[in-house]
């Protein structure tokens, strides 16, 4: 489940929230976690020093993940499937990690996932007032770009003052309740993360995507890591202590991690948008591209290996916003947020003192008019649906990033501060595995797709593909371009503007012919949409904290977040789903044929394996994408779980919690282990855990 | 524009209407025409033998088009997309009838399309009464039944007579307004369709997917064929003259021709359906099916030539349900029907006389509330997502033509009766290509769809897949069947059940195994959704007769309909669209590359043809799919045009018409001349047309 991974390539408009949470709903900040709510419901004790332990121990993988420290030694736990793209990287035609895969038997033998970076929160720091006193109240574009400019200047502050006191620390600005709160997160970031252990992913994902957001499960999903600090193993001393049995049913929960994207209380306009322009339109495109990567797939073993992981990706995201459309599509749903809708603004409206925010939902529906407008030239152009495959990425990153170094730091787009720099820097450095055929199809498709969307006759469409068939580009940029050869990137991000305006690199010259008008779409979607929604959505924040207080969690937006629960199963129509699955299951599910053929290893366990060990169960807990490789932890702050996926129900977790039906789904430590020390003999590893 | 043929593909519940027109709105039916209205409006005399002379003059091609006659000895004028399917069936890959167009210049050489059949309508027989006296009030399955036997009995009494008389005619039951009128439809048909002419694809659909529905528009959008009887050219008394100069600016036009299908009045419960189930589902399924076309057609220029006609369709399809889903999900569409109907439902009420209809919508809401809980199932097993290609769809024919001709004639489903078997029979017994590449595609991905919507646990999914892999057991069974060879498949139409249930081949044990199955979800289908709604939507026609009159036309239903309209561009937000394009915008947009890459034969025209030419043009009309073919006629019943498209506006057409925006998109009868004589040398050809 990398729901975040996908929430990023479409058109979601920042969440608003703030509302009362019920049952156990709730992804919530840890400077503002509901510990006597918790206490009362399930007596567990969630104290500040409870708190400061699951976040000190827990992890974010920018790649998109969440994980947890497992031993002092830098050891990270977190899914397999948050390491498909490093396996994809490291494998080849000969040495096929991801269906084989990766067993680091020595430290030696760790091996570097290049482009992963691993984060773990060391300070929440309030920063509204500040934000406030500089933006004011102004509501157009300036302000929007005050806004943003204090964001990098107050994150710019954070680091140089770590940098005076030579032990440099990330500082992000973070946006709570749609604008509502205002911090700085401070991070300790480590840029050399390394593969010590993943399974092979028939079994990690087992049952591909037929199975996925299904349960009863049977995934061993997966991995282990390493951080090292000048190369040599990280000291960690806050880690989690394994509990081997588990939690049992009932008991209560807590998962700890960075949650990615919810759009709980977005406006009913804003759920239309979505509905009829964005989540429809990615939908269809996501729809064919998957079919091309499945034909391509089909071509031999070779394109198979090769289209796996951005094809595990794609179908990840295209059955959570397959089914987020069918709940938008719901007309009682629709109907539901319609009167919710109407409840807050007659409230809003009945109260003299919050008169300024009264025109919050009209500005935002005229903001998503205006941008139906240009919708396509933007997100052709400038957002997701631009420029497919790692090559086009890479080329359109460089220019970007030239382009936005040469203007002062608190000038520049959000993404390209020198806060943000050094990760997309690691990035765009890390090794692009040079498939060419896969680049082909991915360009050929978004230039396609541009030209349907766009029309032949379109400016744009000109400036990008002249009077060529789209494949005829593609295939002569790609072939044409040296962009897949990491010295080359280096010296083109070394060189800035200069290098890549003297290059004679055909995509690179592509990026850079593009760039003016991207930039000038960016610059239309920042002033005609994005700054009167940043600033309607403030102003429903403080209308819904007048209104309902604050006693509730904000949308999720990839920081850290603790959610509580208990072991629970579900009522699925007349049948009972109960809470655990074994071994047993797993065996019985088997067929021989993908996606439910075991590999060798564990097909050679049957006889000596313990059949009744429990594998995979499901939970109340409140969790979306991002969450992915999240710890699970019981009252005594014990890892009891593996966070890897939902239930079908949880995905429209995106609009709403259902407590019915709503679950979250993880890997057992009892399954751990049981991989660990006896399928795989990887007691070098277990030794380094701390099991109870 | 095939829209009618992709109709065909999604559960479109057969649509009701009665409503009166505006405009130049309206698919009349010939008992109905409206004379008066356009005599008033154009100044035109649509005189009864005028509309005589037109309906013998216009035939049906059963695959789902129209066309004219174009001469005394059997020629029919039609479009190049109309034949795509015979144009692929007699190309290979050393004779590409598709990229290289056809040209008989003998009648020897003019090329059977063995699938193709032509109907003239010769009588219209209204036969209400007669199936009321039959079905009287009932409302469930059992009258349900009732009304499709007597619609069977009827036809069959009716073939009978002809047959007595030695005079053969097909009579098929026709349901118009939803069934508050039924129709015997009396044709003269023609199994001999012979192809003589078509232009190379790259100029009959310059442009292709991209200018697809968008004008101006420079498509040669035509074909030439002649239907024989007793192998010899039939004798067709009542042909087109063709007028050289076509229709000016204004001119009042006419269009007759088998529209396919319209949804106009079809209610917000049966919209909501489409909107949420059938059309996004098909939506999503095409679009992952077409990227598996479009990558396997990448894969070399036979794979191109393999792909390229059901690429045509599908992409064609796509258009359409995308702008048609647009129009569904816009809320002020959605908004405005939901007050229609409101109004239409106060009326009833309010009416003690009515009071018998007022529940029907409710009962249409319910109906498709049941069908929602066996949707995917019904779909993936019966309907347009079971069993993709050729050859499945060959095995599953055959396996259920044998056991509904084992029934007595009236207890057949309708697809299955006497009437309806000689066609069937034709088709299923045409040469397929034998593909074996693209057909393991196409049941591989349906195979693949139906484990992915129904779950790897379905027991529908075991009985078909077994433990397999989809793409295992496509494998097995295409590369195992002899389904391809036309004369195994006689051997088995002949042979009946019990040669099915003695054949060992795969891919038929597979259609027998599935047979029962799929006749439980269709019974059930029919009892629980197709009868409510069909009692319903007859009611509901009742009610609108009763409160809005009978001077209206009903939804198009792919039978003999009249539209009229006016030579006219349009305004497309603030550019004025003129109605005319001539030849030398064709050679303007051409570059070399596909789409836009005009043929040998064009190129080398270039300077000799008059590039004033008249080449497309836009009208008023009320057209939709299945239209395509269809002669444009001016008020003297001379051919001005050959329609082959709509603009972007018409799309919503299914849904309403709009008068400002939509069009009618043909191609000029000067163009087409100038193509046969001075591109093509085809006078032969023209010799026989009658040119004023």
């Amino acid at each position: 489940m990398t729901r975040f991974l996908a929430l990023a390539l479409i058109a979601t408009s920042a969440a608003l929230a703030a509302f009362p949470a019920q049952a156990d709903e709730g992804m919530w900040t840890f400077d503002n976690f509901p510990s006597a709510a918790v206490k009362a419901r399930y007596g567990a004790d969630v104290t500040p020093a409870w708190l400061d332990k699951a976040r000190a121990s827990v992890v974010r993988l920018e790649g998109g993940c969440s994980g947890s420290f497992a031993s002092a030694q830098g050891l990270v736990l977190t899914n397999h499937h948050c390491v498909t793209e490093c396996l994809s990287r490291i494998s080849t035609a000969s040495r096929d990690a991801q269906a084989n895969g990766f067993f680091a038997r020595t430290r030696a033998e760790e091996e570097r996932c290049a482009a992963e970076q691993v984060s773990v929160l060391e300070r929440l720091e309030n920063v509204t007032d500040k934000v406030a006193a500089a933006v004011g109240e102004g509501i157009g574009p300036a302000a929007n770009a005050r806004r943003k400019a204090t964001l990098t200047e107050l994150e710019q502050a954070c680091e140089d003052g770590y940098r005076t006191r030579k032990s440099p620390r990330s500082c992000e600005a973070v946006t709570l309740y749609g604008g509502g709160q205002y911090f700085l997160y401070h991070y300790k970031r480590y840029d050399d993360v390394r593969l010590v252990f993943a399974p092979e992913t028939s079994v990690a994902f087992f049952g591909g995507d037929v199975d996925n957001f299904e349960f009863p499960r049977w995934n061993l999903d997966f991995s282990i890591l390493r951080v090292y600090e000048n190369g040599k193993p990280a000291v960690t001393p806050n880690f989690l202590r394994w509990r081997r049995a588990g939690a049992q049913e009932g008991e209560p929960v807590f998962v700890a991690g960075h949650p990615g994207s919810t759009e709980r209380l977005d406006t009913v306009a804003q759920l239309k948008f979505e509905r009829e322009v964005s989540q429809a339109h990615w939908l269809l495109r996501a729809s064919e591209l998957r079919g091309r990567y499945l034909q391509f797939a089909a071509g031999g073993a070779e394109q198979a290996r090769i289209a796996q992981e951005p094809l595990f990706g794609l179908e990840n995201s295209f059955k959570v916003f397959r089914n987020g459309q069918g709940v938008l599509l719901n007309d009682t749903f629709m109907t539901a947020r319609e009167a919710e809708e109407a409840k807050l603004r007659k409230a809003v409206a009945a109260n003299p003192k919050l008169g300024p925010y009264a025109g919050a939902w009209t500005d935002i529906e005229q903001a998503l008019g205006r941008y139906r407008a240009f919708y396509y030239q933007h997100n052709f152009v400038e957002r997701g649906a631009a420029f497919g495959g790692e090559f086009a990425f890479a080329a359109r990153a460089l220019a970007r990033a030239a382009t936005e170094r040469s203007k002062p730091n608190a000038e520049r787009q959000r993404q390209y501060t020198e806060a943000a720099l050094p990760k997309l820097r690691q990035q765009l450095l890390a090794p692009i595995p040079d498939y060419r055929d896969l680049e082909i199809l991915r360009l050929t498709y978004s230039l396609e797709k541009l030209v349907e969307y766009l029309g032949v006759d379109d400016p744009l469409v000109r400036l990008v593909v002249g009077r060529d068939a789209p494949r005829t580009v593609a295939t002569r940029v790609i072939n044409g371009t040296k962009i897949s050869d990491a010295a080359f990137r280096e010296q083109l991000w070394g060189g800035g503007l200069a290098a890549l305006e003297k290059s004679t690199d055909p995509l690179v010259q592509l990026a850079l012919r593009v760039e003016p008008e991207a930039q000038k779409l960016r610059k239309r979607y920042e002033d005609e949409v994005e700054a009167p929604i940043a600033a309607a959505e403030e102003r429903l924040a403080r209308a819904r904290f007048a209104i309902q207080g604050t006693g509730t969690y904000p949308d999720a937006t990839f920081t850290l977040r603790l959610s509580y629960g208990a072991v629970a199963g579900w009522r699925e129509g007349d049948r009972d789903i109960t809470p655990f699955t074994t071994l047993e299951g797993l065996y019985a599910r088997a067929t021989g044929q993908p996606p439910f053929a075991l590999p060798p290893s564990w097909k050679a366990a049957e006889q000596r394996v313990n059949l009744g060990t429990r594998f995979n169960f499901s939970t109340t807990n409140d969790i979306t994408g991002g969450n992915s490789g999240s710890p699970m932890l019981d009252a005594k702050g014990r890892l009891v779980g593996l966070i890897f996926d939902g239930n079908r129900h949880s995905i429209g977790g995106d609009y709403w919690f259902d407590a019915a039906l709503n679950r979250t789904v993880s890997v057992h430590p009892a399954a751990l282990l049981v991989a660990l020390d006896e399928v795989y003999g990887a007691r070098s590893l277990t030794r380094e855990l701390v099991v109870e």
